[in-house]
């Protein structure tokens, strides 16, 4: 195989990046991080992801993918001698498909819709999240998941949920958010245990007190903002 | 193989509907489409698709699949023997889960808020919009679109977007939606033209009349709503 040349443009604290942390590191691919500050945006960001201007942007061989999800597919086609991410019944791979649309919609957008709103409004949002919560529990039980979607492995609808498991102590702190117990979603609170100690999670994940600051950070931009 | 049961819940006004069909049609798949009536939704509808309880729903051999665009990644994988729907190199794979996000986000998704909205919402979203078109425009010339997103034969991308353009005349009577001129996005134009001539879109696009007729009594319904 041709030498690599592997880049990521990413943010340390964006739990998309670390999507595609998570799914480097499970395939093993050796990669180099560039830390994006942001504000301004670098000319390599601006160039690579021209549609969105947002990190993280893969840069392979040259060649650059953005959006979080799109690079975890990639990933996973570019380098298929490790441990796919997806399994090869095509109504299963369907059914990765479902629950990983499903966490980005449901549980990572109305995680942030309840985080910035106010109110009624933030009270209906965590309550449609905890539902949320107990219909990927559903999820979870059909794919008897061990304790990942993927098996015992991780793949591509657990790269998907992980990083709200990094998250997960600054959502409850600062934006109130409510889980199932684990007697209510056994699944949901076994996978978030075998997460934390995943290999690719301890790279990936960012330190839980600087996570923490940054979060407050943001509660106070959205408390500014009407 | 095996004999195959095929049924399609579907409601012939559905630009999501319509991405099912497309899909099954492009693959030359026999399947039984069942008219959902939507109010009661059947006892079928809610069983087959418990989250979200909504069309189109695959019933393939008994497994159900929700959710149109893991439908059409479905057919694509259980019916391999025809044309697939996606290019084989990895990157160019990942540019059409790309385009077609972007399609669902950026074009659909800023319709219907454009349909919906009033006043100045309105008129920011139909610039928007606008904005977005000529931005879908660079994606066509990226892939050199000949003229769709697939090539010759319609695939992942080009199924996406394709029901938008059987709503193209209701979305611009009624929601007022503006597209860049046939010299700002000539490859836009082209696909809208080639598919509307496509043996798939003669199945999936209802009647031009009924489709306006229908959009008639969805613009009342937006206009009573605060």
């Amino acid at each position: 195989m041709a030498a690599e040349d592997v880049k990521l443009l990413s943010f340390w604290a964006s739990p998309f990046a670390m999507r595609a942390i998570l799914a480097l590191e499970a395939k093993g691919v050796k990669y180099e991080l560039i830390e994006e500050t942001l504000n301004p945006k670098s000319q390599l960001l601006l160039e690579s992801n021209p549609v969105y201007k947002k990190i993280p942007v893969l840069l392979h061989n040259g060649k650059a993918i953005p959006e979080s999800l799109v690079i975890v597919l990639y990933v996973d086609e570019a380098w298929p001698e490790r441990a796919g991410f997806f399994p090869k019944d095509p109504y299963a791979r369907a059914m990765i498909h479902f629950w990983s649309d499903f966490i980005d919609k449901k549980i990572f957008e109305v995680t942030f819709r309840a985080a910035k709103a106010k109110g009624e409004e933030k009270e209906a949002a965590l309550k449609e999240l905890y539902d949320n919560f107990l219909t990927l529990e559903s999820g979870f039980i059909k794919f008897d998941a061990k304790p990942f979607f993927n098996g015992s492995s991780i793949g591509y609808a657990d790269i998907c949920l992980a990083p709200f498991v990094a998250w997960l102590p600054v959502f409850v702190d600062l934006a109130g958010i409510r889980l199932p117990t684990a007697e209510e979603a056994p699944h949901l609170h076994k996978f978030i245990g075998a997460i934390r100690e995943h290999p690719a999670a301890k790279v990936a994940f960012p330190d839980e007190e600087k996570l923490a600051a940054f979060g407050r950070i943001l509660q106070q931009r959205w408390a500014a903002s009407t």
